[in-house]
């Protein structure tokens, strides 16, 4: 696909997703795609993993409760490790969140959907944490989003979002 | 281009541009794929200002001390309105960084180079308010970030990253 029209064509799925398994090379490509990502001072704070176990994907929904979105066969889990890149600056979420959009656009670009679940299970209770203890994640690292990923077998609707002149400008601010 | 090959191609140039100026829509199909990108419960908190004016570019660039990069004959600025998505969480970090490597990969897809400048920018010194206050960006705006674009003119290299193997893996945490 054109990185364009994949730019274009992406969207928050959050319908139900097809139960065929997704092939590991697929997975590969995703995962690959958000390491490619650039990250600050080149640190390269973002870690993945991809869960397609069927036993360790049931724990994993089991600890999203309440549940958010469809069970997918595949779920990214992204990862992160706090570490400062430019004097006292840490990047660490502008890291993860270029990988996750990489990831998302090679998700769409395969013909998979997903969506970028980050509040639901870093808020209060953290859902995270107890994630991370099901993939034997050490404490260096923060679970921070997972993205699943499947075909969807819904047709939902993309989200309205506001015209280029209200968000866009030359040369200057004209709203 | 294809999406893979784009999200591989796209790195992040310290070199020299050329001096040609960037067809308009050129630029705005890069502003259009930045605000193409998910933000946290659509709050869509990123705005974008595109500079292609040389004397507002060079008032820019004289206000970048120390200098960092070379001068491109356009750049674009990221705005960032703190806005409480989900709970008191705001995602703006979130929201803005996948709209600049939606930006970064069009940049890359249409033959120009750039790279992300942020800390520099953002740090104790405050440059970043310097170049809000040149552009009339109101105070509920933070500008955080720059991408210059131009055709590059060196050849440079690529960062190295950490094997596939140190940073993702399957079913659990393997390193």
């Amino acid at each position: 696909m054109n990185t364009f029209e994949c730019i274009e064509k992406r969207y928050s799925y959050r319908g139900k997703y097809s139960n065929e398994l997704i092939p590991k090379e697929d997975l590969i490509k995703i995962l690959e795609a958000g390491l490619n990502a650039p990250s600050g001072c080149n640190k390269q704070t973002t870690s993945l993993i991809c869960v397609d176990d069927k036993e360790i994907l049931d724990k994993l929904y089991s600890v999203i409760v309440p549940k958010t979105g469809n069970i997918a066969p595949a779920m990214i889990c992204v990862l992160t490790e706090r570490i400062n890149a430019y004097r006292d600056k840490c990047f660490a979420i502008q890291d993860y969140s270029a990988a996750i959009e990489n990831m998302l656009l090679a998700i769409t670009d395969l013909g998979y959907a997903s969506c970028w679940v980050e509040g639901h299970i870093t808020d209060d209770d953290r859902i995270c944490d107890k994630m991370a203890s099901i993939l034997n994640v050490p404490s260096n690292y923060d679970l921070v989003c997972y993205l699943p990923v499947g075909k969807p077998i819904e047709t939902t609707k993309k989200v309205n979002k506001k015209a280029f002149e209200e968000r866009a400008w030359f040369n200057g601010y004209k709203k």
